[in-house]
């Protein structure tokens, strides 16, 4: 006889979740195929204010809500990133199997601080991060870690350089002190390393942002000057921060220029490979990472270009030693209790994260069933496609590039409108998404091509569209 | 006529993905099913090195693998936390309807760092995050942001501590040259927090351990003695980390006595409701946080007592401002573009993480499908079951208690044996999953209660069982 009081058994039943989870397949399955078939808008643009009311409205105390109708309410009010019409920020439409791979790995919710609590996903996570260090060529030796996204990533390569470049132990003794560490990256780099330089107490000035050149490129000559400033300034630069996909304008950085730098200046080389990395699994394309196995560290998004539902990202180290050194420490209840040596199965040793997603199980799926090929075949057909548009762009009489895409992000605007005002009457119409950065001083509309089943007739519709809304 | 490549429209294919769903969504239905039932065993253990071996084995490239079946072994070879004999870390078997809501989230991907990227996600983030704040008892005014996980938690909240009352632009300027600053916290307090403290570059001296009470509670008394050592030792105490729910015992802190303290010393309070935090949704066992609607921050998990699949965590602010101040920083192609000022409605500007999962999706459902009463109902079952473990170790005369347990979280140990041994046979037998402690020098025993599927009955076998491994 049970003494599970009903609401709770009921919550729990197995045969309530088929059927809901039976009704939530079909309705996501149909959202696909209406989103495929560019029906509906890609971005139901409500204005923030009106959606705040709208939606903090309904009731979350009552125990009166559907739970598969409040899915599907979601689904239909959210941008639709499976639309081909949406060429906007780096985020793909996911992988639908790769989807059904969280799911499964939320309900069996393993954390992965220590062995025990993910025995499968522990070491599935392992053979994805062996997989990912020999794509870059990263010699034997190599490691890392899955963890909550790129910004955290980056944190985790910057806290290992410290650790290893600083000169003294900066975890245990502290930087307060000590000389003023610095960083050198350019100045497109993305807003994470300066956030993760700031999180670390090195202030604004631990950022030597150089100038890029007119490919937005950092280049060693732009870091030999930016270092020449910093000593002169008594800041000690320990790094370089590189880009491979900056977030701009998708631009590579020159990684064995940099590399030669670092190796004669004795700084750690960090690549930003959030973006790029995934064209390690495109030989069309792979060329552009030359250099990127000399890197002490690299951060790669799979939910970018790998077409993973965020987040699943990679910190990986050329020497698996230092994916130990960002993090310092030990917890008893955890790590302590029955060896007091690190093991390479104990992962809340390498991560900020203690209990951790189970993101590996995701892509160790995806490649099993598509096999890594399928992975260059995306990537391809996002660059060719980005190729396009710009042909596309060079082509019209009213339109214009900010520079030749190196990958799949695009940047460009109307030679007369005020591009912002035009961006943001995209958005509020909604039948395109599309993104604006600044380059410069010099306002620009950003698309990236993410969506594989987007078509070059789709931008042609965009640019009409475009100059419908001048 | 497409021109997207067979390979890749197969494997966007929305039928594709609902064959598959409805198979994974029936093979996850079973495995419920099965663990409640309690067969088979709740830890499959092969050692690290083994499951290393085997699951490295599985070739990524060839596009080989079957993803039902690939997921299927997944999930038999993970730790049951459905199985009711599985007593171990504080995570719990997830609510399946939240599973759902993950899924859903997942395929919709839309990030959060400003508005338009997640239209439905970022007003539904708000509602949640609002609910919270009010369930805490916080003012009008409060705020705060979900990200991914306690510890990024645990860090977001101290980067706001340390850009208010650090007194000077600690964000800005750097730490470095500044004065040396502390927090104190108790002996107990998760590995999180001084991990945070020297991710800031405060080093270990940067976290003052105050011995906790006999119910290992840090006390305002322990506090004022650390404060009155560390300004000795010119180190400047800018908060207190507070526990609601300690790690190791669960014991709540005296959240009144630390904020009538911090009131006086114009101390930063920090409560670390990780564990903790759903008891605010328990009218039982609420006035456990007494205060806590003093606290200047808080971080509270629902991947804990709110029975989501991990991660969500909410990073709670008495000021709402205080949200912005962990982060002080803009990025062109995201914030800046259009709206020079600060918006409630762009996330990305109080979070570490850029794209961020649409994870109040979960809560939020979960909220409006069961009600809030359900959640205390869940909680209140957890206590209640751990009460009666507890009566049951101290009625036997074989295994003794650590202490009375304050929640779900118990700790205990065979009298006579090496508990740290049979622990590790009771790991490498699987039938039951218990963890361990060091309370002090000594090893204990140490089980939390999260399934509410546990019965009394199953401590008697426990018990039962580890006599009959000793």
């Amino acid at each position: 006889m049970s003494s599970v009081p009903p609401s709770i058994d009921h919550a729990y039943d197995p045969e309530r979740f088929r059927r809901d989870g039976h009704a939530v397949i079909d309705m996501l399955a149909d959202a696909l195929a209406k989103a495929h078939a560019r029906t509906g808008v890609v971005l139901p643009w409500h204005g923030p204010e009106a959606a705040r009311s709208e939606w903090g409205e309904a009731p979350l105390t009552a125990g009166s809500g559907e739970l598969v109708a409040d899915l599907a309410r979601f689904v239909e009010r959210s941008t639709q990133l499976a639309h081909p019409q949406c060429m906007a920020h780096q985020v793909p439409p996911p992988l639908p199997g790769a989807v059904l791979a969280e799911a499964v790995a939320a309900l069996v919710n393993n954390g992965m601080a220590v062995y025990e609590m993910g025995p499968a996903a522990v070491p599935i996570e392992l053979a994805v991060i062996e997989f990912l260090c020999a794509r870059l060529g990263y010699p034997a030796g190599a490691g890392g870690v899955l963890t909550s996204g790129g910004s955290l990533g980056n944190l985790t390569a910057l806290l290992a350089m410290r650790q290893s470049h600083a000169g003294f132990d900066a975890w245990k003794q502290g930087t307060h002190g000590g000389p003023a560490l610095s960083v050198i990256t350019s100045s497109d780099s993305h807003y994470s390393v300066s956030r993760a330089i700031s999180i670390m107490g090195w202030g604004e000035a631990g950022v030597i942002a150089a100038p890029v050149d007119e490919h937005h490129r950092l280049t060693g000559h732009a870091v030999r000057v930016a270092l020449h400033t910093a000593r002169n300034q008594n800041r000690r630069v320990i790094g370089i921060v590189a880009a491979a996909g900056s977030t701009a304008t998708g631009a590579f950085d020159p990684l064995n220029e940099l590399a030669d730098l670092c190796d004669r200046e004795k700084l750690w080389l960090h690549v930003d490979a959030a973006h790029g990395g995934g064209v390690a699994l495109s030989p069309t394309h792979r060329q552009k990472l030359a250099g990127i196995e000399r890197a002490d560290s690299v951060v790669w998004d799979a939910h970018k270009l790998l077409m993973m539902p965020a987040l699943v990202t990679a910190v990986l180290f050329k020497q698996e030693r230092h994916a130990y050194e960002a993090f310092a420490q030990r917890a008893s209840y955890l790590f302590a209790e029955a060896h007091p040596e690190t093991h390479w199965w104990d992962l809340g040793t390498r991560t900020l994260e203690c209990t951790k997603r189970a993101m590996a199980v995701e892509l160790w799926t995806a490649l099993r069933v598509h096999g890594e090929a399928w992975f260059g075949e995306v990537i391809d057909r996002q660059v060719s496609l980005t190729r396009a548009f710009a042909q596309k762009i060079t082509a019209s009489s009213d339109f214009e590039l900010a520079h030749e895409p190196e990958l799949n992000i695009i940047c460009y605007r109307h030679r007369t409108a005020d591009n912002a005002e035009l961006r943001r009457r995209v958005v509020e119409d909604g039948r395109f998404y599309i993104v604006g950065t600044k380059l410069g001083e010099d306002y620009y509309l950003r698309s990236t091509i993410m969506n594989p089943l987007t078509e070059e007739t789709d931008f042609d519709r965009l640019l009409e569209h475009l100059r419908s809304l001048c």
